[in-house]
């Protein structure tokens, strides 16, 4: 793969293509229908890879994946409706942050950072609290990496007739879900994670009916949903400025995505790239935080040596005049610093940035890792 | 001027030019310190343009400008506050649905769409409704080009002791506002706009103490510019994952708005654009729905042509086949169509987007015009 300088080995912003990138040297009028038919393919593709196209529909959206979670609470949950949020880490209190500064109300269920919440955990906590509608989780937790397992979880919740709100920012496109088969309300991504364009845009897939049923849910103009597709499906066009050079390179991205096969490849190559870091780490002595059964291959988090000649700062600035930019840890209790699997980059990738992370070690004269 | 085809003749997204496009073609770590320096950088860049240093802060906000106007009136305004919104357009109305939605009480002050808001009004409107403790103002209201008597309604607003919000989306770069005469509690605008970078953000410039006591009234995570603000002189990054692509160019485009001369350069080239622009289409018999008094040099509204040979849609296809995009107009009580003057373009420029008009209607045989 060719590769621009430095590599980032981050959850997002990743390293792009050339070819997505050039899909941006070409200015595109909001109103012109040439762009119009770069948005519906775009929604297209995206539900291709869901199988959502008898169930959901796809509404894109302005901004960062958080405003289109926001977006998705805001718009799909009822005023008087009761969201159970699922924590085992960062992103998961965001969920719970949102709803509280959207005045839903709210429940959570935390786990340890390193604990997937369980299909059990859930069915007892619906159990117990009859008022909830909606459940809200990480599917992969990007705080640790951490793989929540959804498919039980899903089912546990349909069965007690609520309504799933998934958070796949970190996973969509790289870990299989099918819409035919997990039953959800939404599911929320972004442009600039494991579909590799630019990050500018979000994406929300929402359940038919819900989002036909969603007007008067909205807190906000700019994040009602249900008025995004409204005007979209009547226009071809955004309802507000769409950031158009990032559609552009999400679309371009979308067709290698489909070029190199797909979901399947999408996540046979991530594996490679997980495993040849986990591998590549371990010969350097360094230990990664979650054991293999839950760690998605995404993003992995490893604890810090112990040695006080390691300091973040330095490693990071060391490791980066080498090519490849890291990702600081997100854990209050323990030090630990995060690599990235995801972007355009590939196994032989992985294997040079662990080559400069050893390098880099040995500079610092960190022995005891 | 070199510029790729077609030339955008909108209110945004525009033409740009290589070198901003050029400038998205590295991919950016957002907790980079390189990032980081950027962003610092852009928000100093457009204070400059406002003299705004010692009053405001500058809060750039991900998605397109209507996210930050709303966030600007749910950030600023407190829960018990009143707006009072003057509208002359669509993109008043626009302030007053936010207003709605977010639940902040308002009132409205309409004049026709060919009628600026004078002082006069606002100070009626202040003295008949002691409650009202926020005006929000359009600029320039793109929907028809006009321009409101901006420094006359702040000063009597200030004098009422009240609080001014200004929509400067499509005026912002080429219009002057100097903050340290014009008082306002926010002023917004966003990247693809007559800065010339590619859309996918916003920015506020609030009022020190106004944003500072703001803490509490923002009815959005996302869209919260106390916290965006707050987060961001902490750590120098963005809360929330920002379009890195887009404030590469945004920078880039601000270099270059400062290497053209800043703003008088630009609204020097954008005045010449629309006289060039309004000459040549009165010569073509084309007539302006303004008069030339109430006249932004920012997008211009023709009477569309009288001859039943006459349609939008095809005299709109055979322009663009000769290199231009145009725009439809926004009235409902006349026909009418939009030409932009704004964006990577000269008066050469725009005398040959007159030429291809001519010459279209010439092919369509519109004769009576």
């Amino acid at each position: 793969m060719s590769i621009a300088q430095p590599i980032l080995l981050t959850p997002g912003p990743l390293t792009t293509s050339a070819r997505t990138r050039q899909a941006m040297m070409v200015d595109w009028g909001s109103w012109d229908d040439r762009f119009n038919k770069l948005t519906a393919s775009l929604c297209w593709q995206l539900l291709d890879i869901i199988n959502g196209h008898e169930t959901h529909r796809c509404v894109p959206l302005q901004g960062s994946g958080t405003f289109a979670v926001e977006a998705a609470i805001g718009t799909l949950v009822p005023r008087d409706g009761k969201v159970l949020v699922l924590i085992n880490g960062a992103y998961g209190k965001r969920l719970a942050k949102i709803c509280e500064v959207l005045g839903r109300d709210f429940c959570t269920f935390e786990t340890a950072e390193d604990q997937p919440t369980t299909a059990a955990d859930v069915e007892t906590m619906l159990q117990t609290d009859p008022r909830i509608t909606h459940v809200a989780l990480i599917h992969c937790e990007t705080s640790t990496g951490i793989l929540n397992p959804l498919p039980e979880i899903a089912e546990v919740i349909a069965r007690a007739g609520k309504r799933l709100i998934i958070d796949a920012m970190s996973s969509f496109g790289a870990l299989p879900v099918d819409a035919a088969k997990v039953p959800f309300d939404a599911l929320i991504a972004a442009s600039g994670k494991c579909l590799e364009g630019v990050p500018g845009m979000g994406f929300v897939f929402a359940r038919k009916e819900a989002l036909d049923a969603a007007a008067g849910n909205p807190h906000s103009l700019a994040m009602d949903l249900h008025d995004q597709y409204t005007y979209m499906a009547k226009t071809g066009q955004w309802r507000f400025t769409p950031p158009t050079h990032v559609v552009a390179a999400l679309h371009e991205a979308l067709l290698q995505y489909k070029e190199e096969g797909g979901l399947p490849a999408r996540n046979a190559r991530y594996v490679d790239n997980c495993k040849a870091l986990l591998d590549g780490m371990a010969e350097l002595g360094l230990r990664s935080f979650l054991p293999a059964a839950i760690q998605a291959p995404i993003i992995v988090t490893f604890h810090a040596p112990r040695d006080a000649r390691y300091q973040f700062k330095d490693f990071y600035e060391r490791v980066k005049a080498k090519g490849f930019i890291l990702y600081p840890g997100k854990l209050t209790q323990v030090e630990t610093f995060r690599v990235g699997c995801i972007g355009h980059v590939d196994a032989k990738g992985m294997q040079a940035a662990v080559d400069a992370i050893g390098e880099v070690l040995r500079e610092m004269e960190v022995l005891d890792i």
